[in-house]
């Protein structure tokens, strides 16, 4: 403790007098009272790049979807359980931050129709199947603000991540991506990310979570100081 | 935790010579390696009845679903994540125990089709729709076994408790339903539960979650004493 804390205060201060914007963990979007769609984003790379700011100075709102986590010391947290409430927790705080950390990995899609009561299983009906309905583009949105701050979106991938991770660079239109080889990494403290933008690619050296969110805090440090 | 040690080991030796298995948490249903089908159980209930029988004696297993609790003392833990996988776990376990508890909140449906790869939004797409498949019921499967051990359900519902605890008790043909009033009570540490069997109904004793488990524990124990 003592140590981490000695070795945060010795982090450069690099984001010094910056506000970030940090999103992180899974979304949960409800079927029923009981029963919901959600994914297997532990939010740990979240937190790591939100404790690595606020070590290197920033002012930093954590808005966490449903995790089991602790709040990095003096970080802002706001915690929501859907696509929709994040949205909707994201958009005004956007224009009041310098840069935005888009990590949650949002669910694309919620349940048409949330049912007021559990669905009975009645032993003769088939199953029920669902019908899904497009949550709002939290990143697009905000990269589509007059006064949009810096944003960074990330893209877990279970295949061909350079092509995807390129694709939402285009689509979003967000001048960085980064690209984290997803199942392989979730819920584990080491992962492996990629940056992506206009001019290419470059891969992080390897290490743990926290590592490398210092790691991406420097990038992110440089590339905004003339912002 | 010196406290904590020294209550547990003057707890009742209610269940020696007892066998105990006990299924706690959700289950998860993958739709794709990312996405999932998941419930809100926390797990705690189930955790704090292998607990509590534990203590009381009894040699205890317990299967969880992914849930984020630590093993209690002595308790053989095996971690599952599907509905199917908890009933692959469970039903080679059964016969070698006296008592079956069952509280995980099993997943009723999954996806038909697990995809290989994460399912991409493409921007043009309709939401895809999921067509879902019966899980294997574990409970009744277990009570229909011919060398069943004594078995114990949980209904957790947002209404009409009483009627569909009732109704489990017939339909699951099992001699114990525990009634638990979810929503209101899921991640809680507190919970307010109401014993089913053919005789009637009774409410214990509001508690935290450890001090119902002890009480459910001693019931059991009174229960199955003659068998």
């Amino acid at each position: 403790e003592l140590r981490d804390e000695l070795i945060a205060s010795f982090q450069p201060k690099l984001l010094a007098g910056k506000k970030l914007l940090i999103t992180a963990g899974p979304t949960f979007e409800a079927i029923d009272p009981v029963r919901g769609i959600t994914n297997h984003s532990s939010g740990k790379m979240g937190f790591a790049i939100a404790r690595a700011a606020q070590e290197a100075g920033a002012e930093v709102t954590l808005i966490a979807g449903p995790v089991h986590l602790p709040t990095p010391p003096h970080v802002r947290r706001i915690d929501v359980q859907s696509a929709q409430q994040m949205f909707d927790a994201v958009l005004p705080q956007a224009p009041l931050h310098d840069v935005f950390v888009a990590t949650a990995a949002v669910a694309d899609w919620r349940p048409a129709v949330m049912n007021e009561h559990k669905i009975k299983k009645d032993g003769k009906k088939l199953a029920p199947s669902f019908e899904l309905t497009e949550n709002p583009d939290i990143l697009a949105a905000v990269a589509s603000l007059p006064d949009k701050p810096w944003c960074v979106g990330f893209a877990a991938e279970s295949q061909d991540l350079l092509t995807h991770a390129r694709e939402k660079l285009l689509r979003k239109n967000v001048p960085l991506i980064v690209g984290n080889l997803g199942p392989a990494t979730f819920g584990r403290d080491d992962n492996t990310l990629v940056l992506v933008d206009a001019a290419g690619h470059r891969e992080l050296p390897a290490g743990d979570k926290l590592a490398l969110a210092r790691q991406l805090v420097a990038e992110i440090a440089r590339r905004t100081a003339g912002v």
